[in-house]
């Protein structure tokens, strides 16, 4: 293990996080309220400890692939560590387990909430929660890649260990090219839907938050009542659209900039995604016309934006699905699991993995009736190369390990199954609300010091997709000698 | 396909159902009740269904893969449809659907029940309920290949079919022989334990339908109270110990016979299964000391009965664990998808996969940190086959498909999640109870009919391990032409 470039490395980390606390500290000013302080404080110990971590330059600056990995777990645990500062100082949050869950949660865009009053923020805190989603949703990593001046060919490990999906592409050959064309994407969507959410009456501060929010598909908002608040259907069917385009892969969104808007459909997972969507959201309306809501347009407005949310791994909520009837709230868990498209800001399993798991079941049982046939599985036409598929499936366990682990520690606490459950989903997923005591009226903040921080490795785990975080603890990992 | 050998292959199946009822129609000619006639009329109607059936002789008597996969998920079928007659004709349960659950669940060596008063069966219909537990333990075709003067070669396919676990093996070359030295080991074994239960102070009766139960960790009993109705420790400790055996690998029993008993030992698996039997015990005595019972021993008497009960798969109860912890229902949970030891009697996923799955994660982990090195999965220290590892992974996502299938058409009733969800478990696993209204003292009598079907599709996937069920709905696999 190279650590002098690890360290090195995370040194850089922090002092970009230093100057992303600019706009917040910026908009603290604008509001003058007493949170100025807890910005220049944050900012100087992170440049101090940034600068001083840079110190350590590399012998070595070959970059392998475990180097790669642990730059980024290790860069996310120290961005979130640092990130809970302005909460802390500010006294926002008092706790610093409770700090700490609020920036990892807001990093890894889950959008889970201690806050039992989210309203009482100081605007420029609030800001600064909401723009850690906005940073964590493109990746902290994929940031330096993108503003650093030379980047190396061997950082694509980074890019890899940070970004959603079993098979991250490059959409131009150099990758310093690649993230800096995602990163203009990305700030053109969010700058579209904020003005698009003007438009509609929301107020400006709101519609900033609310856009970073959904950019980053992490779900923190400006009110207790998240989206529902507005009353707004205007406002919804934006945020909505918004949520299922960055839950997008954005290859495609390159694709169509460049003129090829029919690779959208010609794209199998997007075409899964969208039919998942609608199926959802035409069960639900059904499922709940005339327990919920008594008309069925009101029905098909609140279940298509849970289905939304929840799919892409918002976690925006318009209505409370903790009180709908069980198939309802059967799908959204299972919608939970799903996740959105790879290469998207979306969490949970994501799309792409859970058709390739339903190709390979099919293939066994095709095997069982033609034993001498050899199959491949395709993809948009493309065979499937078999490492894939296996890192697909053992994504898979290792995901429902982490579940099962985490589930066990936390039900210790003795809350009920459901909301523990869902809560550890909600996690992982990156999605924010879970069901009963987690429920989109609820938050985490009952839970004791150990959940959350159960909760807050799910969070870590769910967005680097698991692999980063185990390799921790495997002990190989560690020794000295590069292989 | 090979209808003619399929239908024929039926015929020989339900004439052996009609013998198999002479055991419960002497058990209700002995107590002189109500279901003497039951038991006649349903064997007529199994004879001259079977012997119609058997009148089918196929032209081309090689066994395919897919010919053995059909005869046995076809077999089950039609051994659970003729299985209820005695039911429904006695008049112990009158609704079709309810004694079909029955009849499945008793066959998959479930347990799950629809009857809210099982003390008020007449004699008979209790012996043939928990006698299905015992023919569905080792298998109903096994038992076909067991008794049948010749058995050719090809009919491997079947035992591949029937039995569970990922790599079935043979005990000696010839499947016949395998099957017979099978039975004979099982038959054994479950007259030991009747002994030892009359031994213990346990009527007759109750001994062996107890021991029937048991032996197919089914799970079926004398009592509405299950084995916590006679109050007897030595009764438990027998039926515990039982229970685990039955839940291990026949091999490994084939070996202690032949005078290898470290051979337990040395089984990867079967550490794995009692190392988890033991930690889980454990873990629960500690949890529910002090809140469910007074004493740690008192806690660890019930702790250790329901560990064995549902690890194995078979579903007895001495306490109603639905009122213990979250902690303790969780582990309870987790064992229920393990299950027991493959080449056992018991359900669920199976220890070794776990144990394979771990190890594909393993090496995932492993493949980062090394990209260049290859590593084979070894289980006792031999390699296990990609084929194998495929196999067990498409498994699991199988498993996991067919359960959130199962889990939102039931949801469609609107029950509680909980009970929903476990219902589920404990069917596709063969447990028997859940929590909830499905818990140790509950039962599945409000279900509707829709979900009583969907929870015996389940009970048959789930013994039979998903593949030869799903081939059903395979359009290929009805082609006539063979391949």
């Amino acid at each position: 293990m190279n650590y002098r470039m690890i360290f090195s490395s995370l040194g850089t980390v922090l002092c970009i996080e230093a100057a992303l606390m600019i706009p917040s500290l910026m908009v603290s000013l604008i509001y003058n309220q007493n949170d100025v302080y807890a910005f220049l404080i944050s900012m100087v110990i992170l440049l101090a400890v940034g600068c001083l971590l840079h110190l350590l330059k590399p012998k070595d600056t070959q970059m392998y692939a475990r180097d790669g990995f642990a730059i980024v777990s290790l860069s996310w645990l120290f961005v979130s560590v640092f990130g809970a500062l302005p909460f802390l100082i500010s006294g926002a949050i008092p706790a610093p387990i409770d700090a700490f869950f609020e920036s990892v949660s807001g990093f890894s865009t889950t959008g889970a909430t201690i806050l039992t009053q989210v309203e009482s923020l100081p605007r420029g805190i609030m800001f600064w929660r909401s723009f850690t989603h906005w940073v964590g949703g493109m990746g902290v990593l994929a940031l330096m890649l993108a503003v650093l001046p030379s980047v190396k060919a061997s950082t694509v490990h980074i890019m890899v260990a940070e970004s959603p999906g079993p098979n991250p592409g490059k959409l131009v050959p150099k990758i310093g090219q690649t993230v800096k064309i995602l990163y203009i994407i990305y700030t053109a969507m969010t700058l579209v839907q904020i003005i698009l959410l003007l438009i509609s009456g929301m107020p400006l501060y709101d519609s900033i938050v609310n856009s970073l929010g959904t950019a980053g598909t992490g779900g923190f908002s400006v009110k207790n009542a998240s989206i529902g608040a507005y009353n707004n259907v205007f406002a919804e069917v934006i945020i909505l659209v918004f949520m299922l385009l960055f839950g997008t892969n954005f290859a495609l969104h390159y694709q169509a900039i460049k003129g090829n808007i029919r690779s959208y459909f010609r794209d199998t997972e997007f075409r899964f995604y969208l039919g998942l969507v609608l199926v959802s959201i035409l069960l639900i309306a059904v499922n709940i016309t005339g327990k919920v809501f008594g008309s069925f347009w009101e029905s098909l407005r609140h279940s298509s934006f849970q289905v939304g949310s929840v799919i892409t791994t918002t976690g925006y909520a318009t209505a409370d699905f903790n009180l709908w009837p069980s198939f309802s709230k059967a799908i959204l868990v299972m919608l939970m699991f799903i996740g959105a498209a790879a290469g998207s800001t979306g969490g949970g399993i994501k799309c792409i993995r859970i058709i390739l798991l339903i190709k390979v079941m099919r293939r066994e049982v095709y095997k069982i009736i033609h034993p001498r046939s050899i199959y491949t599985v395709k993809i948009n036409g493309k065979a499937v190369d078999e490492d894939v598929l296996t890192g697909v499936m053992a994504f898979f366990y290792a995901f429902i390990f982490i579940f099962v682990a985490a589930l066990l520690i936390v039900s210790l606490e003795g809350k009920d199954l459901i909301s523990n459950f869902t809560a550890v989903t909600a996690t992982i997923g990156n999605i924010g609300p879970g069901l009963g005591i987690v429920g989109p009226t609820g938050n985490f903040s009952s839970y004791s010091a150990l959940s959350k921080a159960v909760f807050s490795f799910c969070m870590i785990a769910g967005r680097l997709e698991i692999f980063p975080v185990m390799l921790l603890f495997a002990p190989t990992f560690w020794k000295r000698v590069n292989i």
